[in-house]
């Protein structure tokens, strides 16, 4: 069905009136010259002769001309009524067409450079995957057979059916202002953040996020409070705009602010998951999060609120975010809808204590990215609107805390006499603690093996030693993959 | 048409169990109580009773008396078949159920931050635009009349039909493959670069490409070779990360590299618009891109080729790209659709020296927002393999070819007593030179208010001081718009 794009430009090619040789023969010697040398590929479609008669300024018997001689002489081959195409060449020595052979040469400078980012280590790229499906127990796999894939799509062919009405140029930066009002307004009535759309900013995801505020609000040298163990591309985002990470190990039910307090009075920024701790789980209580707040205004400290996965609560009513409570306007909250709709979107957010301050985020993330793509807002603001974004929320709660439930009773019974698990009132992993110490790598070697992904816990800790524990994600894969999946991980932890 | 969203979660209603007073009547002064400090806001609908029961643990009965108190007291009121909803009270003293209020206490740390990035000035929001039209001679206005709009309708349908299919989680950083794929054809053919994928890095817009390149190849006091006048984010990025910003004037046909040679021979990079020198216009001779590309080897340096607007040149043959004549692998290429397909689809491209160089530049972009949106990149992909990416350049080139005559021949004919015009070989804009100086501001403020913009070719200079000039786009309007607006630019300097 699709076809090899007609060409247009092969700026390759120029033709010199002022040559003695006519324009034909030159056109003939040059093609000639692109299929040797690789800038034209065997099995793509040549212009037609009047489109490329005018593209050059010739006589479309001049192109026709050295199009019958390239043919001819087996260079190119004409489909009936389909167009020219570049033949095969099996028997002449071509020029590559990759740049394989190239880069030999090419590298030179590339080789040499010392990458100044020393926080680029690959781990940074874990989870980079290919187009192949996920491994049972990897976390953060949002279950995409579930997702109301008719409704996106009629919103979507709506919105580019009217397409010519939007505006599709360079936009406001801080976002598709429906968008930010529909959010204004779940953020209201679902996280009890009373917010205007002023105070909202689109980003491009969470990491973005985190990296603008690191970025505005660090100077070099400022502490800030980070959970340990925590998620890693915060810790990687402060530091690398000059905050120097103080790692605060966990209560039962999150930072530990107390020591915090102790131990880093004059940090700057604390960054938090209040609703759900990464990666270990607990929910900060109230009293907790007024004495965060009480802190925070006390000494001048902004508290980065990460509400990554707080959709999903299973047990008891949900908690109100922290930014709800804060009437000092120390707290910068952030969400995103990689959980609950889909990662590819790429959509985040976050609201500002302030428009004025909203307004210097917007100004950086200008020239960071200028704005995130438009349409996909549209998309969103309209899913909300018609409140389908609700009840998408309401099923995939319901499935995620049964498939929470089934992954528990599969647990339990094959691999209960190796790892300790408990419920998870929230989000959507679990944690396996091992109940006799083993050699982490080798176990995870063996679960590669053995077609299962289990991160460690370790892989979060930045000081405070934790018990070794695997991450279980429960989310995305059918029964039947996850009940293998524990038979799997049952042979592994047998054989450690 | 559209409905307040069904609402969920509603956290700030917490019932007790322990306590005396029963839940129907704990949940009915819970709900006033939300509505009189602005978490439910008039107009909005209340959950179903039975959705409200069960996300509560309660009876549907408790709900069902607890809503009609309310309806009986003119909080709620109930539309038959249509669920029940907060009514607007007028005759209540309400909290304010925006931010606006709240601010004032909000905002006592956001006021005093001291934002250290002090290269944020307001200007970098200029063409920040509301959702209104844009005005006259306004530049990089796209014309989405002209956008084949069902065809992109069409191939975005059959994508979302098969979403299903398609992996919507975090997938490869350095952007969708068969995306690549595309580009890597498309610009062997018509930009003569060889390159593979692999080289390939999908990214949001050129302005986050120029960061990457800065924060990745630049140590603090690196010179940098700048245009001057330039594009002015490119400078703001190159300094941002740590580049000494090098202003190397212009001859007439872009970037002198005899001065920069001369001045500045530690440069470590070198920012160009080779193709059409922005905003001036000009395109650098072979001669000068070989000197440039031996100057680099010889002497270590990273050329940035920005090739933003390279497929709209109207007579002659298109130039290949810096990039194609790179064969020491020194030259970073930057593309993007903002220009030929529209700016709100937020993708550009690099094609980096090498794979293994590709794969720095996607480790940091991994940190800064982990990939970009997969959707459109298909549609991209999908449209450029059909063949539509080439026709809808060859009717744009065509049009706007057309557009800038019309306009020169206004021009010509109204204010040719006023500004010297030359016509462009290439881009969407001119330039009008002013024949006599003039108060630029003044200038400026007299032709906003005749509803026209028109931008000083002064806003892009840092040293080299060039005649007064003002940039005019051209594309984008209709042919009766730019009459107009022609007539408005006389009265404006008929008036000075």
């Amino acid at each position: 069905m699709s076809k090899t794009s007609p060409q247009i430009f092969m700026p390759f090619i120029r033709l010199n009136r002022q040559h003695t040789a006519p324009l034909y023969s030159q056109l003939y010697e040059q093609v000639k010259q692109a299929i040797f040398n690789g800038h034209l590929k065997a099995g793509e479609r040549m212009p037609a002769t009047r489109t490329l008669a005018q593209e050059l300024l010739v006589s479309r018997n001049s192109v026709f001309q050295a199009y019958e001689q390239l043919m001819l002489e087996g260079f190119l081959e004409g489909k009936k009524g389909d167009g020219t195409y570049v033949m095969q060449l099996d028997n002449v020595q071509r020029a590559p067409a990759t740049a394989h052979a190239p880069q030999k040469k090419r590298t030179a400078l590339a080789d040499t450079v010392q990458y100044k980012d020393a926080s680029l280590s690959d781990a940074i790229l874990l989870g980079d995957s290919s187009l192949e499906p996920p491994l049972p127990f990897q976390s953060c796999v949002m279950d995409m057979q579930h997702f109301p894939i008719k409704v996106w799509a009629r919103i979507a062919a709506g919105i580019y059916r009217n397409l010519h009405r939007m505006y599709l140029g360079y936009l406001d930066t801080q976002g598709y202002l429906p968008l930010r009002q529909a959010l204004a307004d779940y953020l209201r009535v679902n996280r009890s953040i009373v917010c205007s759309p002023d105070q909202v900013l689109i980003v491009n995801g969470s990491r973005q996020a985190i990296n603008l505020a690191a970025q505005l609000l660090l100077k070099k040298g400022d502490q800030c409070w980070m959970e340990d163990p925590g998620y890693r591309s915060a810790r990687a985002a402060l530091t690398r705009w000059g905050g120097a990470v103080c790692p605060v190990p966990l209560t039962g039910y999150g930072l530990d602010i107390d020591y915090g307090i102790q131990h880093y009075p004059d940090a700057r920024l604390a960054y938090v998951t209040p609703s759900h701790q990464y990666p270990i789980g607990g929910t900060l209580p109230l009293n907790e999060r007024l004495k965060l707040l009480q802190w925070a205004a006390k000494h001048q400290m902004w508290i980065l609120e990460d509400d990554y996965d707080s959709e999903f609560r299973y047990n008891g009513r949900p908690v109100p975010a922290l930014k709800g409570l804060d009437d000092k306007g120390h707290v910068i909250y952030i969400g995103t809808f990689s959980k609950v709709l889909f990662p590819a979107l790429r959509i985040g957010y976050m609201v500002l204590p302030a428009a004025e301050m909203a307004r210097q985020f917007k100004k950086l993330k200008s020239t960071i990215d200028r704005q995130s793509p438009v349409i996909d807002q549209a998309i969103v603001a309209q899913f909300m609107q018609e409140g389908h974004f609700a009840r998408h929320l309401r099923k995939m709660r319901a499935l995620y805390r049964k498939q929470q439930d089934e992954l528990l009773q599969l647990l339990e019974k094959h691999v209960s006499k190796y790892i300790n698990i408990a419920p998870s009132d929230t989000g959507i992993h679990l944690i396996g603690w091992l109940k006799q110490s083993c050699n982490m790598d080798l176990l995870l070697q063996k679960a590669a093996a053995a077609g299962i992904i289990v991160q460690p816990v370790s892989d979060y800790t930045i000081r405070f030693k934790q018990p070794q524990g695997l991450l279980l994600g429960f989310t995305g894969f059918r029964k039947t993959e996850i009940e293998e999946a524990v038979l799997k991980l049952k042979r592994v932890l047998a054989g450690m």
